[in-house]
């Protein structure tokens, strides 16, 4: 922790980014999965529902801070959780 | 726009912790849906992996900048993602 805190503050950003990267892949294995399976029975609607709604949530929040990395990251993750939204409907259990 | 545009810091700041609470949630209906049906085999390895990794990120990133709300809805998410890790190791699909 130490180390951490002597961190410059660009180190410091630079730790968001890297964040928000991963956040931004997050569902991209989801998707390939469901799609090359076409099996979707074992996810839950639910999650899909609340990760759409939290990045409308998200999306707002960083128009309004005026951050990009909040509004591309949410952007990502909202396209590719209505497409697994999409396959829910699609590919029936 | 306008209206969002017009709305108190503070307003802004309730905004993030709606999202920071929706996301902290996201997983609690997959954990639930993955224990009652012991059956993981749609869901993505990758994508937990990518979530448990983010989170540990984000973690770091938020001791780094003392944001309460992003330790407490990453914490939650790790939590609810190493249970997940541990019903696909656990439910062979």
């Amino acid at each position: 922790m130490q180390l951490l805190n002597s961190l410059p503050a660009n180190s410091i950003e630079l730790i968001g980014y890297f964040g928000s990267f991963l956040t931004s892949i997050t569902f991209i294995p989801q998707v390939y999965k469901s799609w090359k399976s076409k099996s979707v029975g074992d996810l839950s609607t639910w999650m899909v529902l609340i990760v759409i709604t939290s990045t409308l949530v998200w999306l707002a929040y960083g128009y309004l801070i005026n951050s990009g990395p909040v509004l591309l990251a949410n952007t990502i993750v909202l396209i590719l959780t209505l497409v697994l939204l999409y396959f829910k409907s699609k590919f029936k259990a």
